[in-house]
């Protein structure tokens, strides 16, 4: 079958590489539908250095069962079923909590042997517990929202869960990637009345505004900060949604943040230190966040993107072939497209 | 009157000021019965470049009331009170949602024209926010616990709060000085059956299973941190209240604290940057915690207190009179004090 391997920073390839099979009693088979690119896929595409061997690369997809190990139970071929971006047995202490991410028998897509989402098929370990069926068909208008839950929505859902936010806070969401416009999405869902969206790309804005941003702060850096709290009275927003994982971003997320406030992050940080010192611990700044268990969240927002009242798909501006993911890795590094879909 | 002054490190003077007198209608004046010296008086202790000037020092307090302003109601003359080691009006938007340390109209003893605690008076700014009357004379056996509402207690009981430590949650309490003891007492108060103490002075980690540590871990750094995680079957704990305040502390909290863990921290950080990169996102570790608000605590805590079902006065192990003040510095700086108790 075909794959997408990164090579080395803008060096992703298509590439023929063994067709996935079952591999234990716990494995599924799942031909993709539909992949995507992750902004979190731009960082190796910025930065990865060179080598001759190729790392399998994606993590968001769903697809069609085309068989299950002799384990797996719930699940048959043909089920429509999206993936989160971190497999999981769904039954370990952690998981139970709803962190997935951390499941005792858990890991990424495109590590190890474990296959990259952005390819024609996948073996899924652990599938009983990392699959959700989706009751659609495999050619729904609805596949963009139903992709999202894979990632991008759940994470800017989980943004503004672990920010608490509600009718009662204030939100600032930094970054206007598709990240951050499904933070904005997503706080709106849970009831926040205002929502500072800081972001630049007016095209990126205006989606943001459509899912529920009240305000646009185009300013960055010492100037937004100041643009953000002229617009709550001095004070910054209860909660921040830092979007974007740079550190300018976070001390940016700093900045506005109300005394007593919530700083929730969920872009991959770029830096190993932060400004965590007695200013944040002054002003009661609490930070939190990381990487989003999808898996959590998934049958919770389901029904809202079933019915359409969520339609986070619209994040998705641009559909490739598998031949074409090369080049919708540089559109995106371009900021020619905000999200690139991925039909095989 | 008497009062503690501090030119630099290492001294501290007792000298005649002036005696409080009411400047505004919201003010009082308190004749100090007890007041104290905290852990967090031994930073500028240990660093403040020297002055000719000297700054007025100490935060905790209580004592009986002289007089009040004429917008002070609910507190006479003769009242025995408490002070909050910051003053606050109690009544702004950040002290209705418990935040007093960020009172609109607030701030901290020693600062400004404000008196410092370590007095034989204090002149209260927004008397009627920040004096909590108590239900008991100037000779109760009970001052010195009833003394550590002022803040020792109230900021445990505050790393524990934030920390949402419940019996569903193991904890670590990193120090064992006053407040780490505080903590270990205020997270066992909160249900929590499993307390891990680090600490290394042996009479106050006695003290600390007294009030309710289940574990010592005498190990630092690395050694400790896998002493706490063999404990805890691998992980770490669910909770880690940091009660240092130093960088190793911090380092420490983020090394037992198990994957979607909390670190409450109520030691005042003496860093800048802290390591806040992809090890703690990608465990979904939250940081939390702050100059506690103490104010926001006090009428739940004196119950208990009144009662004698906790016992947090046990941290002062020495007492001292105002005029022996600077020796009391230095028996808490060579570790030969716990906590120091001045009785003016």
């Amino acid at each position: 079958m075909r794959a997408t391997l990164i090579y080395g920073a803008s060096d992703v390839r298509v590439e023929n590489v063994p067709d996935p099979k079952i591999q234990a009693p716990t494995n599924a088979v799942v031909r993709v539908v539909r992949s995507c690119i992750c902004g979190s896929d731009l960082w190796p595409y910025g930065s990865r250095p060179a080598s001759e061997h190729g790392d399998r690369i994606g993590h968001e997809f769903l697809g069609v069962v085309e068989e299950t190990g002799s384990d797996v139970s719930g699940l048959k071929a043909g089920d429509l079923v999206v993936a989160p971006f971190a497999y999981a047995d769904n039954t370990c202490e952690f998981c139970r909590e709803g962190l997935q991410t951390s499941c005792l028998h858990g890991g990424y897509w495109g590590t190890g042997d474990v296959d990259g989402g952005q390819g024609e098929a996948v073996r899924v370990p652990q599938a009983q517990g990392t699959l959700v069926k989706l009751p659609a068909e495999e050619d729904s208008a609805l596949l963009p929202s139903l992709l999202s839950l894979s990632d991008v929505f759940c994470t800017g859902h989980h943004a503004a869960v672990k920010a608490q936010v509600s009718p009662h806070t204030t939100v600032t969401v930094i970054g206007d990637g598709a990240v951050g416009l499904c933070a904005v999405l997503a706080a709106k869902r849970l009831g926040a009345e205002r929502v500072i969206l800081m972001g630049r790309h007016e095209a990126r804005t205006d989606l943001g505004r459509d899912f529920g941003a009240t305000d646009v702060v185009a300013e960055r850096g010492e100037e937004g900060i100041a643009r953000v709290r002229e617009l709550t009275g001095g004070h910054g927003t209860h909660t921040v949604l830092e979007c974007v994982g740079a550190r300018p971003a976070l001390e940016t997320a700093f900045g506005v943040v109300r005394a007593g406030g919530v700083v929730s992050r969920v872009g991959a940080p770029q830096y190993a230190e932060g400004p965590i010192g007695f200013g944040m611990f002054g002003r009661h700044v609490t930070l939190t966040g990381g990487v989003a268990p999808a898996r959590a969240y998934i049958e919770e927002l389901l029904p809202d993107v079933l019915e359409g009242k969520v339609q986070p798909g619209r994040v998705f501006d641009r559909t490739v072939s598998m031949e074409e993911v090369p080049d919708g890795y540089r559109a995106m590094a371009d900021r020619e497209a905000l999200k690139v879909m991925i039909q095989p």
